[in-house]
């Protein structure tokens, strides 16, 4: 952790701990912001936030977001929150569909309560492509409408978009939603790519793959979402700043399959269940358009090919493949 | 009650005691389709149902639709649910947060669970014209986005919308979603026109008005309203289908204050409390297309401004005024 001054207010950061959170932790740290971690850990890991908490710039309070009396006293003082804990498994969420509304919608309530109580001004979130359901346009533009999620998951990010937006007009505080794409990177512990080395680690002969195998979507490296959604907060204006977050291209489905089987020797059998959606509440295509954060002045600097090949590497590497 | 057969699956009505509810329920009735009403009675009334109880047609369980297991039951059987029931202040929710995630947003949740364990089909939800926030497009179409509510009520609407829209694609049931414009008629016990009865009636001498009373927004009949609801049911064919309810025209708030007084003898004196924005959460224009549901083949038999005329006569005539 660089030896940065203490400036700024301390943000508090809701799941990071996780893939993204840990990468926005360490932003934040190493630029001298104090900050305050809350993850319950589920699928985040504490070892992320090492160097920051030895290095006393970063605090990790364990607690479920749904008892606040367990973590409400780290939002006095704080400047920001970054609201990114969520149930990672968007098909868990069809089995059991209490998950997303009381680890997504029911959590997000209490977190902005939490904000609202301490007088925290700037409420990051990150929201999703799944708010577009199936779009009819592409690449999907923020001012798409009407947002028809397909999956529970999706209705939560919908739900906790409106909650942001709510309080930010009602509580005198300004809110920043990310809509993402895909996002990728060394610390990945959901999504195809991380689901397709789980599988060949288990059978190194054959992978299923959900789908037909044409499902092709953007992908964006979490160093560079981090990045974007700093970028955003330091020079969007609104009350409410609603921003796509990928990049302008997609790769298939196919094309992942192939390329993590070669980084396993080439020998396994790609067999596909078949069918355009992957499993209930898969969305099969998402190219999101990039142009407003464009027109603000940032740009991805690697493309979703990149950004793909990038972490399959990544991942092999810390397996021993590579 | 006309003595018409019984056909059909029962509906549920949860709301049916409301004001929206109680017509919905009649007209559902009347057609022969046994009723099942849940509503908790904070604003309903019950002897808007006595003629459907007293012919068998109607069926009355008060419960809180966050307690399934009071009402559960009304689910077995049924074809369709109908769900009205909301906080119907948005100003209270501004005071207090949690209602509208509790009687919204939680509550629809409920009522969705209720339905899909019990495998009713048909989901429909009365949304509002609020879920499009401060729209910068009049008339506003179906299809406008970002979704930003101002309210917290708002955020309930937009969060149960993406709740319907999900189980309809998760679990093999379709969705009716409605944005309503302002809906009004003899049985409200909200909104401005039933405000400024009241507040004459504590107050003959004066009438405050909240805002600059330039606020301008549609406002259609109780009866319209529930007649188009069953049309888009009866003909909408998509999995989830989302319909503006409202005229093509629009009624100032200083307009309907000239005229509630005028009925009153037209002794008060108006006062505005100044400001585009009647409340915090408040939208001061509202203007829906309604080229959707036209194609569809609806259309308002009454103006807004015929709207407000006939139901300030039926509040008149209510108070023994007219």
């Amino acid at each position: 952790m660089p030896e940065a001054p203490v400036r700024g207010d301390p943000a508090v950061v809701t799941g990071g701990a996780g893939a993204i959170g840990s990468v926005l932790v360490a932003a934040l740290a190493s630029d001298g912001t104090p900050v305050r971690v809350i993850d319950n850990l589920s699928s985040g890991r504490k070892e992320t936030l090492a160097p920051g908490i030895a290095a006393g710039r970063v605090r990790l309070t364990v607690a479920d977001l749904r008892t606040p009396e367990a973590y409400a006293r780290e939002f006095e003082g704080a400047g920001s929150v970054w609201h990114l804990a969520a149930n990672p498994d968007i098909r868990r969420g069809t089995d059991d569909p209490t998950l997303d509304l009381e680890h997504g919608t029911v959590a997000a309530f209490h977190v902005l309560e939490a904000a609202r109580r301490a007088d925290v001004k700037e409420l990051y979130f990150s929201s999703s492509s799944v708010v577009y359901g199936f779009p009819d346009r592409f690449p999907t533009p923020e001012e798409y409408g009407p947002l028809l999620p397909q999956s529970l998951y999706g209705a939560s990010k919908l739900a906790a978009e409106g909650l942001f937006s709510a309080y930010a007009h009602c509580y005198g505080q300004r809110a920043f939603l990310f809509r993402f794409a895909n996002i990728i990177g060394a610390g990945i512990t959901h999504g195809v790519i991380f689901d397709f080395f789980e599988k060949l680690a288990r059978d190194p002969t054959r992978l299923e793959v959900l789908g037909d195998g044409r499902q092709a979507k953007s992908y964006l490296r979490t160093e560079e979402c981090v990045d974007a959604m700093r970028f955003v907060g330091a020079h969007a204006r609104d009350t409410v700043n609603v921003y796509n977050l990928g990049t302008a291209d997609q790769v298939g489905v196919r094309g992942i399959a192939e390329e993590v089987v070669r980084v396993h020797g080439g020998r396994a059998r790609i067999e596909y269940t078949g069918g355009a959606q992957g499993w209930v509440g898969d969305i099969p295509r998402q190219l999101l358009a990039i142009d407003k954060i464009g027109r603000l002045g940032w740009q991805p600097k690697r493309s979703s090919r990149e950004a793909v090949t990038e972490t399959i590497q990544d991942l092999a590497r810390a397996r021993g493949l590579a």
